[in-house]
């Protein structure tokens, strides 16, 4: 790899000016141009590290973080990209406030933020809900900057939403990036991003909307395979067919895991939950009807259990290019014998690509530290620079 | 406004050696020069924020915080200010703590405190009980550093007691020396501290007791109106009425909102719980009767619901000078149609008053970081002096 | 006491490359030379801190806790360890993670240490799995580093297990030494490690063995004391023996508290529960027999209260040597008509031996910081010296 200092280089000659203190929602709102940047950014950052130069550029100031649902790798990544950077995470734990009074999210949003640099959300249970709560965080937080409530204007980030997953997403296109040995090698890969049959509850959508809605953009070839019932959200087929026009791939649609995993050469089978089921959730919480959601939790377990051959096996990595496909996994994964009796994978695929699994993981810090420090900082590659000048040392040792 | 050099040469000319290594429990403790100190390390404290310098004088040290009720606006504000100076937040959560063992407050406020410059807490809920704690732990701390057990003796800031809510009372003043144009032109001025209705639990009486302890300090005509029933502790009134001799005020109490609203400067509508109900809260607590305070609460929300016409509504509003009274609240407000059917405000009377609330709540961070500032520092106007000149960056872009 | 820089000329000369990269997990799998290391580095960083010489070697990081036990003395000790050497805490709290979906030990470890210097963790409920957890832990770690998963290799910190408790071990020693003024001065001291009464659940056994485990390696006469069904494991009564041969001191054991008493230096009457019982535990807990636990718990008080006359009272002190021995605790400690009806220890004698309990309580934080630092810092003493020159202040006052 080329030393830090070419990297930086490399980068100053991109347009940086445009991320500045914009939020990162949405990988689809943002332009390619944009998304190198945040690699390319993320690749330097994790090679100061290494090297034991801090990129440290905040004495104080605060990463807000608002998990509405579980995680531990996000929550992790997020802590460690804040402290990396100098900020200090503050949990908002909606149980622990005042908020179930029934303030706005205006009010709420502003005041949090009075010394918060990045707010990151996570949101992700409910179909049309963790977007645009997103959204209204943003706007927000810019009407306070506006009128002078806040002093700076945080920098939102989408730890997933309903949508899209990006920090994840992201995080595997480096993943990618690094595996076959740059962006450029990625034209024409075929990539299986597959449903997966798994016992536990209805995940969410956003990580294959994530993958489809960012893939097709760099030339891949990119198979969505899934029972019927199980489709993603519309709007993101849509753009990921618009986004293959554009970029020299393509986008398809099967029914048939074997067909999707035939000849790829990087899968990626996930369980999710149906669609429909997803909105009907929407409406019992719409309606306060928690006992709706555990019933259709139920139903939902009941459909899934129809179709437990969704399962990457030996036999079907067999079906892969060389029958050496690259397996992907945002983790935790069900896996068959290990965590569940069946589920998503068979546990000698599984551990024969944990170390690629996890080096996969190990890029989201470090996405997300990019876009922290996109977001923050006006002339990025000339703030790179002094950083590798200066010199400070992340530890003495 | 001055340069940060002029107020602290400013500051500089007050006796400021008063404060270091005390607690801040209750304004009416602190002379009136203290209070003066406050603000403008407060104001200093911002600018050098707003100019991008940074105020940090610890190098490391913790915070420690201990909320025994929830908080939005207070748990961040002193986050940020803890994070400002450099300090480390490390909540107690006495829920994972061992302390449900029985051991006493003088050990636990040892335990927690070997490396804590700053201990933060909240004790709202019962009369008599708040202040004593705060009290008994700057005891134990001050033996605990008297007897060499602390390599330091931390400061306590007082976030909400059953008597007082400093942080709160001394942000709002700040926001009315900067809405008036300086401390002196808030002689005179007429304020009405309101009782109004809300569907709510029966709110803490801190508030109301903040703002009539500190107000009456500084010239201004308070009124204090509320319903036969919801008087606040008498050693307030009574300190009250003592405050308005010595500065030239006047504190008047009314059972009608319409007589307190009448040619106001600035009217403060907010509930709070009836004292004589707080005062069987905390007798039901002493015998763990919590089926007592359950039921309690049920006939005070219905006592409440006597009074719904304490509202501060556009039409109130016009009683008050010229119409154009600044309306304050310590929010979350009850908004009648937005946070509730019928609550403490209208909502457009709320909503035309949204900015210079979110500015309110935006004094507290600073009003804390001033209070730890000047517990911690032995010569503030000299340390501010040397920050000033180091021109350490708060953040780097 | 002798200046820092002796101290550390005096450090200089041990062999200090033993400790690094490694964990702490049981005293009794470190060397001598390794234990007298921890000491005097705590010390040394107690020194720094006391004359306000910042010790801070991370300019960011993270240091990891993991408390499946309840804590507050051992929660506020490793957070102030990790902020005096610059790691921020975050908890890994397996409540609000996704571990619930039974995703391997294996990855968990992986997934939070990314940015880790630190691992500390409690697991102190179940006899056979505390430090088998630990060693699973750090054997993934180790595994994730050699693999080019992990930047940085992770150094854990045992904050309790279920066969030692080497945080409190540790600093219950180095409150000897300071007390008795070297540790020379321990050679033939006599401590009564004592199973006293309490009315409380089930404690631990890591205590009494950390104690016997570390303190019959210093020359010390160790008498362990308890009823009949209270002893502890085998496998440390039987290294205490060794111990005890190698460093010239004795270990013997009695079922008679007068006996332990008679002629002791030091006292450390302490309730735990029979290991019998904590067996028994443990298999309710592999079957996931929760109701099992608690009727266990339930006939274990009961077994307890036959032996309330196990208490560290008035009179059994006058049994100790000039009926003025030290008396020791880990705190909080059952005392009789303080914290519950009859306990462990006496009103009168506890409070008359609290301030040399708190401040036994308050090297812990060194004793972990020492850990840490000897964990992560290839030269301990050249980065003594370094951090001595350079003058860094903790605290700006």
């Amino acid at each position: 790899m080329s030393s830090i200092q070419e990297q930086v280089a490399f980068l100053a000659k991109r347009d940086l000016s445009s991320m500045y203190l914009q939020d990162f929602l949405l990988t689809w709102n943002k332009s390619h141009e944009e998304l190198l940047v945040v690699f390319q950014t993320a690749e330097i950052l994790r090679s100061m590290r290494e090297q034991n130069i801090s990129p440290r550029i905040f004495d104080s100031g605060l990463a807000i973080s608002n998990f509405r649902d579980n995680s531990t790798r996000t929550r992790f990544s997020f802590a460690s990209a804040a402290n990396l950077l100098g900020l200090q995470v503050q949990d908002l734990d909606e149980g622990k406030s005042q908020i179930a009074h029934g303030e706005t999210v205006r009010e709420t949003a502003n005041m949090i933020s009075f010394m918060a640099d990045v707010i990151g959300i996570r949101d992700d249970m409910y179909i049309g809900k963790g977007h645009s709560y997103m959204k209204e965080v943003a706007q927000s937080v810019q009407q306070g900057y506006d009128e002078g409530v806040l002093e700076q204007r945080p920098t939102l980030v989408n730890l997933q939403c309903d949508m899209d997953h990006p920090t994840q997403s992201m995080a595997d296109m480096l993943h990618l990036i690094n595996h076959f040995g740059g962006i450029d090698q990625l034209k024409g890969k075929k990539i299986a991003m597959s449903w997966a049959y798994s016992p536990s509850y209805g995940k969410p959508l956003s990580v294959p909307q994530g993958i489809v809605g960012l893939m097709t953009r760099f030339g891949m070839d990119v198979s969505l395979a899934h029972p019927e019932g199980y489709e993603i959200m519309s709007e993101v087929e849509i753009l990921a067919t618009e986004n293959s026009k554009v970029s020299g791939g393509s986008f398809t649609k099967t029914n048939n895991m074997d067909e999707a995993f035939k000849d790829a050469d990087i899968v990626y089978p996930k369980s999710w939950a149906p669609f429909k089921a997803m909105e009907q959730r929407t409406d019992f919480y719409d309606n306060n009807d928690f006992e709706g959601i555990k019933e259709l939790e139920g139903k939902l377990l009941k459909q899934n259990a129809l179709h437990t051959d969704w399962e990457c096996t030996e036999e079907r990595m067999k079906l892969t290019k060389g029958g050496e496909a690259l397996y992907m996994h945002c983790l935790p994964a069900d896996i068959t014998g290990v965590s569940c009796k069946q589920g998503e994978v068979e546990a000698s695929v599984f551990d024969r690509y944990r170390v690629p699994l996890y080096k996969e993981a190990s890029f989201k810090p470090y996405i997300i530290a990019a876009m922290m420090f996109l977001g923050r900082v006006k002339n990025p590659a000339e703030m790179l620079d002094l950083l590798l000048n200066q010199e400070a040392r992340r530890t003495a040792h």
